[in-house]
């Protein structure tokens, strides 16, 4: 795989960095090369656009939004591409981010968005899914991720072995 | 007045017409020229942006956009004008369109965006708060909104009587 | 312009000024005159109802409520004015706020009230759309809204340039 | 007891008056003389202020009010008078009646608003906890209050005896 | 006004006892006797049945309720009693209060319960609404809730004009 | 298995008979007697609390309860007895069910109640739940209950051959 | 591309036919091979696992599935493969499908499932999304993408000519 | 009562640890062994069905799983046991549990789990309704039950001995 970015992906605002830098781990623990930038739908629809459309040709395959409130981002993406998009639902107001999953999840039939949970676990699931997406035509990344699974279940079985210690020591 | 259209509706699909038709209804019995049509922020983004874009050079002064589901569009084009936006969210799916109203209300700052209620009501109130509005500078429709005031209360007193004689025929 | 206030700002407790006063520094910074004060829909209906009572008279053009709770301040005033009204909803109880943005949104046909999102950032909208209603009439105004969203975007560039230089820190 | 109304019920359109019919059978079949009108917090405000504030004096002891989606006419009541206000949330949006709920259970502190459960069932019980008011201060009525308790208990006796039948039909 | 109870205030947990306390200072505020008790719907269901039962013999003319979660109290304390049951829901779970709300609001036809709003405030207004139950009967108290309204104003009134030189103060 | 009833259904309303017959459809497939009855937690609590108490002693083993709105019988009836409680939410207002669904989960600890899902989904289970405690301690039962978990899944099989045919002539 | 199926749609009930049936229909206006069969996450766990695990061996690229009410099955099936899996909630309970959405989108961090809307423009945009997925590596289908991308402006485009001779019949 | 476990304790992550330490504090208490363990639904499905598999084998009467999100560790679980399955939903994102609640309480007809409350007051309860289960073919635990019930009820009444000490240092 060469350094030249597979995904790209873009949030509305910097301070959902720590959020969707989570997608970013998620795509480099798999050797994906990515790309990160601010762009807002309602600020910079522009910039948002011009992103999107030169998104395939630049060699993109794969693109991420992550935004809060109102968040439009995604669907605005979606409808200048192609490519697949992936929401993720950021809880930045008083309402817990279900504002955000709702405006992200429930678009209109033909210009689909694929969303994520809302916060971290979306944005990690995101650089996932997108690996998933890629490992379709890319068996070493489909073995990649078999290997994650089982690391996963083997995560599990350690915790499990904590937990069992500590039970004795909690005198259960 | 002139002919020429104050105020623009916009309407993600030809669907929320019969909702959407209420604004108008608002604007026509206030004398206040305007233009309607349909246009998506996700399947015809373009159009949506030409078309707000020439929003004020046309002598538009006011637009309102009606949308459901993971309504984008009052967004959409308040991302591309200085005009006042309304936002009328419809309840087009089983939400029963808290969906349309969180994707509408919760603008982040920057690009406001006026909600309004959900359905009939709200498109009504879209078309009123537009003549609201060209009211702040135009002296003869304040005068029409007062008496339009009139006009609310009066109907009150008249259903108060009506519901007087039921209640005689109730036995109340 | 003159520094007889333009727009005026309702909030129904003292505690709302933290949020309100964003609205106040959006008119501000568009040098529009403004006047703000605490009054209350339940404690003071006479203080309120005579405040917007004589609003136009002494040359308002657009009135601001924000409440929390169930927040019906913008509706009391709406009912007594022909004046815009705009409503910030305040996050004031456990109920993150969804309790007044629907005490506020979802106002019968008739009686418009123009809804922000929940908060500072609805607060500023507020303020921006108050200042989007005034240049409706004032060409200047509406030239530095387009000087707005164009810093708009820059702050946007500069966040994408500071987040580029942060990536390469964190390795991405 | 004389025929001069002690309780007011009121109504913000005349839409709600199946729903709020409840509350006038539930006081009549105690004997309790009523009266009720249609008065709206928004298309009225002053007619519903002199009707509040004449209350007291008319010889009202209670005050019920029903209205749906931002439902400010109970909390409008409230701010005029020191008679105890009863509040029927309607359901009568896309909402399923939560906007007329929260918009009046949840009042600020000093200004009680007394709020029953949506729509028909909420009436009647307005009626209802009118006369456990009235019967604070007369011990007839709440003799006839406790009756009704037997009542109640001796529907549902009669309840359990048809369905023991019924499933004997069934062939449980 | 003698000093037995007149008021009797159940909660659900000692945990309550910093919300409901709020209930009993508006009733001392207004001299209106009261008492005050821990007594929970599922762990004491025979003491809280005695409670009530006895509770219009030993003279109470009003019982307020406050719980949290599944909030049973205040409809098991209206099953046992025709005195009017006014009911405070308290936030005690992750979901904010509104599981509480719906569990004391929503009561059947024929159980009424009047809910105030959740936490502090509907405490606060708890106190005050059982004194509008026995100022319906009592002219004095009529009276002293009539200045309180007063003081209510005057007090926003204050804040105003706080407001006014902090306004100075930022600058406004 | 004797006749004499292992499971006693309650429901708060002969409304309800039609989503809890499905209960008691569910335990008669099993062969486990069953009784059930109309009990109000509100408007007959005596009648309530009688029938619970002597539960135990009459035999019972298992007690399902099923109420709409604030759903308080489940909760009522776990406060009087040590037997496993089963509650069926059902949905009798305009909130879907939520009402019921939170006034029966969310119980304090000390009193569980076991909670299915809304409506008639949720009275089989209740059902098909009450035979699982009967099974732990009767073989017989455990092995029809593994029985039925083979004709589920035959039905799932049955139904995947009937949509396979149906593709085909759907043109898939 | 050859007849072998590409796509597996998974539903859990044979009543979620009608829905999904909206995911084979895009998929089939893209002429791309798909299976679709009924499995229950719940009821036929073995099934549905043995169905998932050789998915990816006889050549499918994405799975889809779809499940109302607890919808567990997206979940489940992603917790089997490594394939991209798109999950449709669908709206068979009282709530209006936010229980599945809720079951389905908030998948912790590591087994990511990309949900799409409720109910039908849901299920199509999943077969539109697993068109976007096998697109990034299968050009023609991108053109096709494209294609259809003009034909939904189209379609908005001529919407919009109806409404326009629709505006002048109804008098606007 | 041997040592042999009779009740299993499943959650879904080693963080819910503390929540459903409370379940199992519970069964201690009354002296029934209990083994707990960390198995997810996702990310060791096998494990998952191994371990519930063989349950009733290893003398294991009832599940309880705790888990929190999209929470299907219930759901899987009863899929795959006869086994009375106790759900605990967990408060782990910024949804406050509701994801959770939804996600274990909607289970479709066929496969009951009982949910209890969110959090560590459900957790608590799980492990008495567990006792519960035993207590129906086990009459020394039914009478531990019992004395159980006394216990709480004596807690509220030492609680309401302190307030009412409290009541009077506090001037009530």
């Amino acid at each position: 795989m060469s350094d030249k970015p597979l995904v790209g992906i873009l949030m509305g605002s910097d301070n959902d960095y720590e959020v969707m830098a989570e997608a970013a781990h998620a795509l480099k623990s798999f050797g994906v090369p990515l790309e990160m930038t601010v762009s807002s739908a309602h600020r910079t629809p522009e910039r948002t656009a011009k992103y999107v459309r030169s998104a395939k040709e630049r060699g993109l395959k794969v693109l991420i939004a992550g935004a809060g409130a109102a968040a439009h981002l995604a669907g605005v993406v979606a409808a200048e591409s192609t490519l697949p998009v992936i929401a993720v639902p950021i809880d930045a107001t008083s309402l817990g981010g279900l504002d955000a999953l709702l405006a992200m999840v429930q678009m209109p039939a033909g210009i689909p968005v694929a969303t994520m949970a809302i916060g971290k676990a979306g944005a990690r699931n995101a650089g996932l899914f997108a690996v998933q997406i890629l490992a379709t035509a890319d068996e070493s990344l489909a073995l990649r991720l078999a290997d994650y699974k089982v690391e996963l279940a083997n995560g599990v079985e350690k915790k499990a072995k904590s937990l069992a210690e500590r039970l004795v020591r909690d005198g259960f």
